[in-house]
C-alpha cells in the first residue's frame, strides 16, 4: 500500500490531516472558486481552484484567497505558501499569465495541477516555468489517464503528484480510459518498477465517500480527488437547477455516460479529440441519438441557457443543460459543507484502513 | 462492509475458505472447463463452467466433473452437491437442456450464474426451473449490470448471489456501465435501503489481484468473480496466441475497449443490442476504424481463424482474432496454476482488509 507517501505528503502540505488520506477537491471549472478550495483546505484537505482555460483572473483569485487566509488562518501553513492548488487546462491556458499570477502573489500556490496538454512535452514547459516562478515552492502535479503518460509524464516532469483519473470522472477526460480498479495498479506498479515509486498518486473518478478512498488507497494511491461529491457542496458555485440534478440522479452509470455533444452545444472548441465529457445524460443527449440534427439542437440548448434553473427542466422534463457529473452521482443525496464532505470522507476512509 | 456475508457464504458453501474473500472464476465459454473450475474450486474458491448459450454437453460436464470428484474429493462438501457452478448465457441457452442435465446429475451443481436474458423476466422463469429441478440444492447467481436491474432481480428472483459487474471486465456486458467503483457501492446501498441487504455481492470487473479484491470487499462486495486472470491459468482450455496476447498487452484502458466488431467478424449474433464486448484490441478493429468494410474484414477474419495461434499475430503485427480480456490485462504478466492464483489473491486481499 502507499501509506509511506502518506509522510512526503504531509511534509509537502504540513496543514493536511496527518493520519488519514489526502483529500482533495477537483479544480472545476467556474465551480471550484476560492469559497469551496479555502474550505476543503481549511479541513485538512487541499482544495484546487478551477482555472480551466482562462487563467486571466487567475492574480485577483490568489489575491481573494490570501486576504480570506490573513484574517482566519489555517494552521501548520508554511510561511510563503497559499496552502490552495490552480488546476489549468493545458492546452487551452496562457501560460505566461499563469507565470505572472504566480510571480505578483505574495504567498504562491501549493500546488499547480496540469491537465490535458496538447503534446505532452507542453507538461515539462509548464513544470518548469511554474516551478522557476515560485521558486520551486509550488509543487507539480499532473493528471494522466493511461499508463503510458503517467510513466511519461514521470520520467520527463519529475511531478510532485500524479493524478491518476479512471473512466467514471465527470468532466472531461479520456474517450477510451478503464476505471482506476485495474489503472490505478497497473500505474503503481509500473512507476514503481520503473524507479518513480516515490512519487505519490492521487485517484480520481467515482470516489463519492469512505469506501471509494480506502479503496484507492489499497488499489496504491496516497489520496483521492472528488468533483461530483463536491457540486452538492454548500460553497460550490453551481446553479441550483445544476445541483438539483445531482441530486436526483441515480444508477451512475445509466445516467451519465461519456459524450461531446454538450461540448458541441455549447461552443467549447479547442478539446484534442482524445478527450470527451462523462455527465448527466438529458434531452440534448437523447434528441441527438433520435437523429435531431445539430442546428436544431443547438437552437434549443440556447433557449436552454436563457431560461436559467429551468434550463435543467421541471418535473423532470425538459433538462438540455451541460451537466457534468460523474459515476458516483447515484451516491450524492444531499448537500453538505465542503468542511464536513472532508472531514468524513477521510474518517470513514480511515475506519476501513484500520480495521483489524 | 459485507464481512456479515462472509458467513453465510461458508455455510452455502462449506469447502471455501472461512476467512478470506470469496474468490470465484467466471464461466467463461469453451475456457472455463472442467480442469480449470474444479482447480479453483479445490483451492477454497468456487469455479463456474462456461456454459455459454450451447448447454447440450452439460450433462457430461457434469459427469466429468463428477467423476474427477470420486477419486480426488473436495473437503467439507455436502452429500450431493457437485462444488461447482455453471454459468449460462440466458437468452441463447435451453432451459429445458440445463433442467434435464441438472436433473440426471447425481450431483447438482452448488450453483447456476444467470447472465444476460432477452427479457428480464426470464430470470424469474430460469430461478424457479433450477431451483425446483435441484430440489433447492442449486443457488442462483444472477450477473447485473445496473442499480436498476440490480434492485429487480433482488425483488422478482430472490437470488442467492448478485454478480455485479462493471465497465472494466473482459468479454460481454453492458454498452454502457460503470465501473464497481460506484456501482458496487450503489447496489449494496440500494439493496440494503430496499430490504435486501441479505443478498451477498460478487464483484466483477478489472479484478486481478488482491489488491482489487481487497478494494471490492470494502466497496461492499463478499466475494469477486475473476476472467482475465484465469486466461493466464495453466488449467484454462485456451489457445496460446490468445493466451499471449493476454500476457503482452499492457496499459489496460487502452490495449482494451468496448466494441461490437469481434461478434460482427466471427459471426456471433444474438446478444442483445444492450451489450458488447472489451477485448484486446487488434487489427480487425483497427481496420473497421480505418474504414475497411466489414464483408473484407470477415473475409480476413476467416483467414485468420485457419491460422491457429498466428491468427494472434507474430512479432506483433498481424492479429486479428477475438481476445476477450479485461482492463486488468495489463497486470497479467504471468501463467499459474488455478489454484495458486486463488489462494495468492484471497491472501493478499485478507493481509490489506485486516492490516491495523
Amino acid at each position: 500500500m502507499a501509506t509511506s507517501h502518506f509522510a512526503s505528503l504531509t511534509q509537502d502540505y504540513p496543514w493536511i490531516s496527518p493520519s488519514t488520506p489526502l483529500i482533495t477537491s477537483a479544480p472545476m471549472r467556474l465551480i471550484s472558486t476560492v469559497p469551496l478550495t479555502l474550505a476543503v483546505s481549511r479541513a485538512g484537505g487541499i482544495g484546487f481552484l478551477g482555472g480551466g482555460t482562462d487563467v486571466s483572473n487567475l492574480s485577483s483569485l490568489l489575491h481573494e484567497a490570501t486576504q480570506f487566509l490573513s484574517s482566519s488562518p489555517i494552521p501548520n501553513v508554511p510561511e510563503k505558501i497559499l496552502p490552495i492548488g490552480v488546476g489549468v487546462i493545458v492546452w487551452g491556458a496562457s501560460l505566461p499569465s499563469t507565470i505572472s499570477a504566480i510571480q505578483n502573489s505574495k504567498l504562491k500556490p501549493a500546488a499547480v495541477w496540469l491537465f490535458a496538454p496538447e503534446n505532452s512535452t507542453d507538461l515539462v514547459t509548464w513544470s518548469t516555468e511554474v516551478r522557476k516562478a515560485s521558486n520551486n515552492l509550488t509543487k507539480i502535479w499532473i493528471q494522466v489517464g493511461t499508463v503510458q503518460s503517467a510513466f511519461e509524464a514521470a520520467r520527463t516532469c519529475n511531478p510532485d503528484v500524479l493524478v491518476v483519473q479512471g473512466s467514471d470522472a465527470g468532466g472531461h477526460g479520456l474517450v477510451q480510459s478503464s476505471s482506476i480498479i485495474s489503472f490505478l495498479p497497473e500505474v503503481y506498479d509500473v512507476l514503481k518498477a520503473q524507479g518513480y515509486g516515490h512519487i505519490p498518486l492521487v485517484a480520481a473518478g467515482g470516489i463519492v465517500d469512505g469506501r471509494g478512498t480506502a479503496a484507492a488507497v489499497i488499489l496504491g494511491a496516497s489520496g483521492i480527488s472528488m468533483g461530483t461529491r463536491f457540486l452538492a457542496s454548500t460553497e460550490a458555485e453551481i446553479s441550483n437547477g445544476y445541483q438539483n440534478a445531482v441530486l436526483h440522479a441515480s444508477d451512475g452509470g445509466v445516467s451519465t455516460k461519456r459524450s461531446t455533444v454538450y461540448d458541441r452545444l455549447r461552443g467549447t472548441t479547442g478539446w484534442p479529440s482524445t478527450y470527451d465529457g462523462r455527465g448527466i445524460l438529458n434531452d440534448s443527449f437523447f434528441d441527438e441519438q433520435n437523429g435531431m440534427n445539430e442546428a436544431e439542437n443547438r437552437r434549443l440548448y440556447e433557449e436552454a441557457v436563457k431560461k436559467g434553473d429551468l434550463g435543467w427542466g421541471k418535473d423532470g422534463k425538459g433538462a438540455r443543460m451541460t451537466t457534468y457529473a460523474g459515476t458516483g452521482v447515484g451516491l450524492i443525496r444531499e448537500v453538505r459543507r465542503a468542511g464536513e464532505i472532508v472531514n468524513e470522507v477521510a474518517e470513514e476512509a480511515q475506519k476501513f484502513l484500520s480495521r483489524s
